[in-house]
């Protein structure tokens, strides 16, 4: 970021002057007749990125206008492979306990842990109002109940249809669909002009559970006038449209009738209560007791049953422990795992290490859900191992036991159609995505300029008939491990990788306080660089060349340890590499005695 | 493995008797006339698997008959994600060694790594002949070069269509078609029957160089009768057919045409040397020179050139170092780096990191390739940095710039029919690949009893009219790291993932030899686990706990440092664990002076 970049922070944009259209009554009073008019600032409302772009997950978005805050969604990420030993990744939330006092709500579109997992992080720091409808909010107080900031949070509960006043914005929350119940986009007027936020969506006009998306309600925002459009681009690379989850019925019947000897037990998103739903239907068609296994299962059917999201028949329901007192054909096991997670139900199946199910011979078990880009090996391992003990397995596309809960590229042409933006800005997804996204735009007419690809950090301040980038407000990817938060970063895990990769060697010496002669040692001790037993003239070797170097400085009357500890680091490391071509971390300890 | 199947290894299966087909006059001549007939041992062939069962790579198998053994290709396998700082893994190769003087061959497929990537590791401890077509050989010559083995290598060339005689048996080299030119199936006549083993293997009737595969010599071998196949798996979950390898031309040449003003960079496999062909070809059309890039690239293109396995216009090959001295939309840059491996030259050109080429809004660049599975997610991060930088990008399936090499369906059934054989083993693949395979067999009419699933080191039996699984051979997955071949096995890879996701905490006190007191330290080294500097406080209450629990052994005079070492390992942890939710490696590390 350039300097004079920079400089453009905060600074209105002035060069359009107003020409109507939304009313400025208050700021013309300030103009005098007979004298150059005074420049005059349009209304702007400022939208910040602190995740969603360019990557999979962590999404959040703060609308800035007038002195009003409002941030829309709080996420969370899973690791990447690289990140190793990290539990998950929440945004860096600095810019909003600065700005604390402006923020005048949390809203939320869903309850999915990538729009809600970061809000315990965020509320331990400030504790925020928070808007939601029932099912998002029972999801969220769940998790905070976890992290003990259930009793002081702020909690709302909003109806799909009901809009709420948060400063100088209105937010109407709007129905849409998805792969959980009780999703909202939202049409937030602000000063400036309103914005719609699709948050996740799919078009759906036959959904499970109550109705198709608020068409209308987008109709409306649209006819109105919407300044811009904030549009998930998850599916933006696939063209068509995203089936029904009615679909994922006929199959499931199908495979219920065929699977008349087995036990069958399905694996699915715990999030996904409709899906599950489907499940418990055809249990109960085809007279079979259903019971959960997984912990997320549990809780999340836990919060959807008391909420009225999910009709159970009456003792359908059975305990896991329960599973024995029935005959195998009489059982529907729903569980965790489908992304082959090596911790979750499924996979402890799998492996032999579940505690209360063995699966074998008579079991049928359906993967009811397609691998997340970056699982699509741990998912085959899993569907290998349940295989090899015998098991039928349903997984990838062998029959349409899974939909998508995101738009596809038809879909997001009549969202775009209907809205009719000025400015549009894809979120939610990588790079490729956000491009395709912004193609669509394209090429539904929209002029590039009009569009903005964003980047974590990115900030645009948007007029009624501009849209410009100004400096990005901090951002980052935050890691959580175990309870420590931010407290592992580059540098941990730069040694975490080299350990991981090539093990550690440690050479160790006590040396005589006066004279630096070794009093004791040096003593190697190596971990993950070859099994020991075998290789133990190479670490005599290594031990040698430590000795000779200790003793070659102490005679030279070198007793700089940062001196000594480099030289046996660069001398073991090249004996190291020429012998086994491998570069082990090198860790010499000297103590004085 | 029970030990009643133990005893049956080696034991012939005598309970059907000889009813005819293969002549076994010699035998027959021992029944003498008037007493109860003697057993007779009908001819029978061994096939181990020594890998490329369950697994995808390091395919190798061995069949043995009356006291020959001969071996079908040799390959290695890349390493898994759980397998940290391997660099590939190889089959164990000790039962080969063990049996080297049986030997009479190994017979290679095709040139591709998962065939012939463990020949110098075999080689190396058994000089075996080696039999194979020109350019399958030239890839192994260049390949034991970079060994030093080539000197003293037996190697054999073949051409498709002949036939070579390794001990009692028989080799006939067919032609098939794949992603690798000079690819062929073997038809093994045997004292006990016919094998055919299909290799890697397409059907593809319009080939960029060659013939379609030899249909009439897998007819040939069927109408004289083929005791088994083994059949390759990959793409038997796939139905339908494989296109032709020229049906990628249309969409070459239609987006050459698009990127008239472009520099055009294409990823694709270093081997696929037909891909290549069309890229040159399509290059000589639109005036374009063309430069390779990456090392195996370079390498196999100078192989496939000099045994005229492609064809290259005269003047349009230049250096990569003379990229610059043509215009942008003059070149053609063909690349490695189409699986998004981290160190290969098209990963090096989208993190800026390429010594030669800078990318950037002036280039087209086409990933001719599908991901393997396990690589999506760091094909899906090259992409998108590439977008990042400007680059156009032709990725996944967006256009048909890739065929499979391996055969669908539709073709498994073809070959299954041609050859007709009594007992099947799918190989090559998961589990889920086998079984799709044998689904399929059974398809076509298979009776159950005569298809064999194995894993690495399975060894069955066959004769006339029976298939049994007798005891396994000795095999494994051995992990080459460096220089080292199996020194890593499954404590290293375990102390790897554990310093890996948690990092280490060092311990190290100097202890008086007489009292056991501490007289130096102790002193807390800790990499990977936290940063250090923002983290005083609870490494110097490690530090303290450490040296209470020192001091506290001396009082009590255990002077045992195992004792010791685990009290403070044990105490180190919880600690660690209470106050962090982590588990560090822990390693105490004690010196007497």
């Amino acid at each position: 970021m350039s300097d004079e970049r920079k400089n453009k922070n905060y600074k209105l944009k002035n060069t359009h002057k107003n020409k109507g259209g939304m009313k400025q009554e208050g700021q013309k009073k300030n103009v005098r007749p007979g004298r150059r008019p005074k420049k005059i600032s349009k209304p702007s409302v400022r939208i910040s990125f602190l995740g969603g772009l360019n990557e999979i997950g962590k999404n959040i978005t703060l609308i800035e206008c007038e002195g009003d805050m409002l941030i829309v969604d709080c996420g969370m990420a899973f690791p990447d492979g690289d990140m190793l030993g990290v539990d998950l990744v929440i945004p860096d939330f600095s810019y909003i306990e600065q700005n604390a006092d402006k923020v005048r709500g949390i809203v939320l579109t869903h309850g999915h842990e990538d729009h809600i997992g970061g809000l315990p992080f965020l509320l331990s720091r400030v504790n925020l109002p928070i808007y939601g409808t029932p099912l998002t909010l029972g999801l969220v107080g769940n998790k905070l109940k976890e992290h003990s900031l259930f009793n002081r949070a702020k909690l709302h509960v909003v109806k799909s249809g009901d809009t709420v006043r948060l400063g100088c914005m209105n937010v109407k929350f709007i129905h849409v669909n998805h792969s959980i119940p009780d999703a909202v986009a939202f049409a937030i007027q602000t000063p400036a002009g309103t914005l719609v936020h699709t948050g996740d969506f799919k078009i759906d006009c036959t959904p499970i559970l109550g109705d198709a998306i608020d068409f209308s309600s987008f109709a409306k925002a649209g006819d109105e006038g919407v300044l811009a459009l904030l549009a998930e681009s998850t599916n933006a690379s696939r063209s068509g449209y995203t089936p029904t989850e009615k679909m994922v019925s006929d199959s499931l019947n199908m495979l219920f009738s065929s699977a008349e000897k087995y036990r069958i037990i399905i694996a699915t998103f715990a999030s996904n209560v409709n899906r599950v739903q489907q499940i418990i239907n055809c249990a109960a068609k085809y007279g079979r007791k259903v019971a959960f296994s997984g912990r997320s299962m549990v809780n999340y059917m836990d919060v959807a049953q008391k909420l009225g999201y999910l009709h159970m028949p009456d003792n359908i329901l059975i305990d896991i422990d329960m599973l024995d007192k029935y005959p195998r054909e009489q059982i529907v096991l729903v569980t965790t795992g489908s992304q082959g997670e090596p911790m979750s139900a499924l996979s402890r199946m799998a492996y032999s290490d579940h505690r209360k199910v063995m699966v074998g011979e008579g079991d049928f078990i359906i993967i009811s859900a397609n691998p997340i880009p970056g699982n699509e090996k741990t998912v085959g391992n899993v569907v290998d191992e349940l295989l090899k003990r015998g098991c039928k397995v349903i997984y990838e596309s062998m029959y349409d036991v899974h939909v998508s809960g995101h738009a596809c590229q038809e879909e997001l042409k009549i969202i775009h159609r209907l809205v009719r933006p000025k400015f549009f800005i894809p979120v939610h997804g990588e790079q490729k995505h956000l491009r395709k996204h912004a193609e669509l735009a394209e090429f539904l007419g929209m002029d590039r300029k009009n569009i903005f690809i964003g980047d974590i950090g990115s900030t645009v301040e948007i007029s009624r008939d501009s849209m410009k980038e100004i400096a990005p407000v901090p951002a980052g990817k935050v890691f959580v491990d175990g309870l420590g938060v931010g407290d592992v970063g580059s540098i941990v895990l730069r040694d975490r990788k080299h350990l991981g990769q090539d093990g550690l060697i440690i050479i160790v010496a006590s040396l005589d306080v006066y004279d630096g002669h070794v009093v004791s040692g040096p003593d190697i001790v190596s971990r993950g660089f070859v099994y020991v037993r075998e290789s133990e003239q190479l670490l005599e070797e290594v031990r040698r060349r430590a000795l000779d170097i200790l003793e070659d400085c102490a005679n030279q009357n070198i007793h700089e340890w940062g001196i000594i500890k480099n030289r046996i680091k660069d001398e073991v490391s090249k004996l190291i590499s020429q012998k086994t071509r491998r570069t082990p971390m090198i860790l010499p300890i000297l103590q004085e005695v």
